[in-house]
């Protein structure tokens, strides 16, 4: 109960279990008025899609949209927003056999605790499939902005991977496609870093005192499965440095939240992703991703698009 | 706007300005019938008061609370608990020569952009005076969760202070009290990290998919300042890790939660809080903290307890 | 903006334009394990369903319903709850030559005005089909309730027509035939009083001091299109009675309701509706209700059962 | 739970018990720089206050204000207001001998059902002093439309008491004042209707579907005590005309709310108030009033302008 609302003017409703008929998301709160751009909602469908590369699960998923309500002759009607994506390649004989069979590291049994009644086909609605509805919505988010001229962008990259390192500006850590293929044929997992980057961010976004900016990212990011640590970048390292180092004078640390609100600079945070559960046999046998970080930055980045519609529109509200 | 209240059903409304007449707190959503400690509320007030030892800030505040309503001959009513503290020492007067000038590293000028007019005394309502009515909040909850013979406990040390490091069960480094008295005269400051310990948790606490339980947790967190990571223990780190070691047989790594879930067995996580901001002349000067992490604690714990109750009253509803 | 939800626990949102692709509804917060009856769903749509008989608009739509997600093997899973109902007879065609011309009485202008972008197709958003979206989630939160074996039942009942008046148990007036018969012929309309009986009420429901019971309901049924009053039973005229008649000794005037809270007893309820405003010309051409009172029984009977599932399950968190 | 606040964006949590420390009340999301103006909230008090003329309670409250928080040099400051009134004739030691006595036709009974362990000190919650929180609310809500320069404007009057009727513009009917000074001392109540102008009105306030402008009116007066009916002006009489005599041209009925959003013409509305329960030996022993409508204008007026408070933010999101 409760937990499948994100946002508080912008804001998002997702539902739909793994196997079930379909996934989808209702979105209210999007101004009329705003531009539908097919494009930025495909591009995060299809940087989230299963069976994109050799790498990622091999459920079969076109993950075509269809648009229920809400947008008129190209235009957003200012009324719910309801996208829906049906499932296709469900396979739900597949997990006939596990019906009883809580899968290690996987939520079921504790979801069973807590629901007594569940979908265990594929995880039901514990299942990473979930994050369809995010991307989608964030797709609002980010077209919203663009109508309103806000021109913030989002940036995602993987940092750290298992035991790849990438320091320079690209996506993925050099050697990244021959680790995964590899832990695919081995049935071993991958967790790691991924640095998020806001670029062109508006003063005056986030709401003291509780809903901070950093807070409000935070919970978007921890909201997200495998996510288990979240910081402004270095934050757990450079907490231990002394203040007057710190906060040195001309250096910018955290400079893009001050007082949980933004300042306009640039924001930076680093994200936390445990390797996948299914491991060696399971993962052999089923469809899975040994490394769940590459399909998760559109989600990241879809996560802070809605934040930054959200508390847009809030930021409307402050002065007269 | 928006930002001020924290939790669903167990739900907190803050306010006050630190110079201003007072700070105080609304909770709504405290069953009736919840039996008053005030021994309770006492020890969370004076964890967090200043001028308590020679490492915080002077000012001179007794913090004694009033409460206006929702509790009667000892019991809460269920209608909505209004506690006040009225500033005492706020010397108002020494803020009037630096009212149009901006404290670095303060949120100030980034108030003063949201919101145009602010309250330039101590920092108005973006003070860590503001951490008081999550205190009286806190306890509030802590209280509940007692009545409800539910016994989850929280507890918190500092890990890290700048140099010093805590490998024990103490609350502090050894060293913390030479650390800080010497900071103190010399206008340095420290950060640090704190662990926070969640035992004997209900299982089925969190809300999936936005509201999982280290997401609540984490935007509790958060929402302090100064804090820029949080993660479950030892995230950063473990998820560097292979799949196979990390899931490894027997091993308890985050079973705490699962799936956004509480599962009934111990909660582990660290908070990076940065160095206060105030150092060399300004914190010589004025009434300060060399480091913010001793009165942060119970701030911490209360937040904890503010989510737990929350969580606990939402898992009444899960089922028929 | 913010007006598509109804409900605080049991919560609908409800989506669709007219003439877009689909109706639909998610309900949040519905408890787990409830059993789905699809006949109780398939009553409520039956009952408000265009064309069921000549007396109401012709628009042609069997309103078949989509489950895409929260029931699995005949239970609610504790998720949410997404049902559909694509338009069929859109005759989006008919509305190209009224585009720009606003129907007098109906909302098309002021909605324009509002929102600018407008689907100006059958109203959009406007039309009355959206009530199709409240009585699915009615139609729910009544198996909710049965689930839970509180047998809290609601009726309705026409008890003025126009010039007609039923003073007996009946659904309707004695001549509601003839009378709406003559009605569509001849371009007329009518609109008149709906009284409703709420039996077998849990004690208890509503909530001090904004959410009494009654507010909640008047808000409910006001948020009907062309409702224009809402009184406990008799309450214009019984308040003109002085207090030593009103509160008489074992007389039972609003028993149901005291302070805002159920007593348990019954509660009866009138609704005031306008006539519809398609009336002489643009009546004969369309497809329109000459009285809209018989289509809307089930759409307050469902807004009931969706207020009192939400304020059952508030119920729940009283007590310790 | 879930009952003490009312509104969206202009959001107003009440608390306080009758006979407690303190009735108050934290509005938040009131803008920041809204001049604060003494004369509209003295002007909204004095109206609502006991004792003020012989026809009303004779319990003596100064009813002195005093401002917490939000209010800073004249101004508000974007963060919560906080105002409360400490309660000073609270004569509790008359309630000791009633204690476990419910009063006939109060709430007593039933809030003790509800809440187990309530104050039974004059109503405690329940007692019609609650409203002073609304007034307060009320009076900033008003001082946000006028620094915004929206010159809405709410008047009432009572056109009913008991036998009376007030055909012109005065606020009262002729002949008020003796048949409630006989009512006070026959313990005698009456009830009667309040009328209420709204002018001056911004189009395009409310939101559909289910927060028309209307249901929200709606729900406002209804959560004021021993209100039992509102409908737009004369709705329950309109409603049996034909649609053709209804809908006649040039004739403006309800032209105020159209699909439950403001055209910017003027909104009436009649409320109905039965009379107060305290009658006989119990009214005349106590400190009561025999007729509650000329204290319950101001709240009426308080309601009002939260509402449109409410619905002018929410009309700064609707576009782009």
């Amino acid at each position: 109960m409760l937990g499948n609302e994100f946002g508080h003017l912008f804001k998002v409703t997702s539902f739909g279990e793994s196997h079930g008929k379909a996934m989808g998301v209702v979105i209210q709160g999007c101004p009329s008025g705003v531009e539908f751009l097919p494009d930025v909602l495909e591009s995060f469908l299809a940087r989230r899609r299963p069976n994109q590369n050799p790498w990622v699960t091999s459920r079969n998923e076109a993950d075509n949209y269809e648009i229920l309500s809400g947008v008129f002759e190209g235009k957003t009607l200012g009324t719910p927003i309801a996208v829906v994506v049906y499932n296709q390649d469900t396979r739900s004989k597949d997990y006939d056999k596990i019906k009883n069979q809580a899968r290690p590291g996987h939520a079921d049994d504790v979801w069973k605790l807590k629901y007594s009644h569940v979908d265990h086909r594929g995880g039901g609605r514990s299942s990473g499939r979930e994050t369809l509805s995010r991307v989608i919505a964030g797709a609002f988010a980010k077209m919203y902005l663009q109508s309103a001229n806000i021109n913030t962008e989002v940036t995602t990259k993987i940092t750290k991977l298992g035991p790849l390192e990438n320091k320079g500006n690209d996506t993925f850590p050099e050697g990244t496609k021959q680790l995964l293929t590899e832990a695919k044929e081995q049935g071993e997992s991958y967790g790691g870093h991924i640095h998020l980057n806001i670029s062109n961010v508006s003063p005056a976004l986030g709401e003291p005192v509780f809903k901070k900016l950093k807070a409000q990212l935070a919970t978007a990011y921890m909201s997200v499965g495998a996510v288990v640590g979240v910081e402004l970048t270095g934050g757990f390292k450079n907490t231990l440095k002394k203040g007057t180092e710190f906060h040195k004078q001309g250096e910018v640390i955290y400079q893009g939240i001050r007082g949980g609100i933004s300042t306009g600079e640039n924001i930076n945070l680093t994200i936390a992703m445990k390797p996948t559960s299914s491991i060696l046999d399971t993962a052999k046998q089923g469809r899975h991703d040994p490394c769940i970080l590459v399909r998760a930055l559109p989600v990241f980045e879809a996560m802070t698009y809605l934040v930054l519609a959200d508390t847009e529109l809030i930021k409307k509200l402050n002065n007269i």
